[in-house]
């Protein structure tokens, strides 16, 4: 028989949730409510991806990605150009604004991971990473073939 | 040295993101869409409880749960009754309307569950919910110690 377990779309759900009504509180100083940070911290580490690329990072669809970027371009945390390989796609980067606030905001979600991971022994922590890293990559996995035979 | 590890808001931001559109789009059916089914799964639990605790439930603030809980009553899946031991208060119920497809979403969100552990071992399984349970604790710890500090 099957064991019966909180379902993890419960707990991530939970977890997420969480995260977004802290993170809207400590950046709302930046004007960066409602998941919009991740493009920022995306963009951070891969600078000059394109906006399909970041919403298939993120795992939202184009419409939705495309607003909030536009936001982020009204708000000059990010800036656009066209890409010299390809004259009708754009190539992303962030602004000097939004760079001058990134150290700022990686403190803060280091200081919100810390309040999550608090009782957490380094076991736990490495366990936690790699089987979350397991579920997402079977979501990719999953996505990936229904993109095939859409 | 600390080991650099992928952070738990990121992992966990992605599967609910994923968890949201696969979502939006098997239960568009039933006109249910962003994160609306949550509300239904926790009355269907727990009925009888009040708006306040399915905000705290789902750790999402009161407006946002107002406005949606609104949208169910008007879509028929839930209905309001005056708590008895109250006047002022409510009591939220799921209509038969909702009943019937209790069983139908949650066979889907059994085939989404699925498809995210498809490779996962017991123990894996075992591990994520007790950790991820962990983290949410910790969470909800935080909150009541800052709503305290109100």
């Amino acid at each position: 028989m099957q064991k019966a377990r909180i379902p993890i779309t419960k707990l991530t759900g939970g977890i997420y949730r969480n995260t977004l009504e802290y993170t809207n509180e400590v950046f709302k100083k930046y004007s960066l409510g409602s998941g919009t940070y991740p493009y920022l911290m995306i963009l951070y580490n891969k600078e000059g991806i394109s906006q399909n690329q970041i919403s298939k990072e993120l795992a939202v669809d184009k419409a939705l990605s495309a607003r909030v970027i536009k936001k982020l371009i009204d708000l000059d945390y990010i800036r656009k150009e066209t890409n010299t390989k390809d004259s009708r796609a754009y190539c992303l980067y962030l602004t000097d604004k939004a760079k001058a606030i990134i150290p700022a905001m990686k403190e803060e979600l280091g200081i919100w991971n810390e309040i999550m991971t608090q009782n957490l022994t380094e076991e736990e922590k490495d366990n936690i990473t790699d089987i979350l890293s397991k579920v997402l990559g079977n979501i990719k996995k999953y996505r990936l073939e229904n993109e095939e035979s859409d």
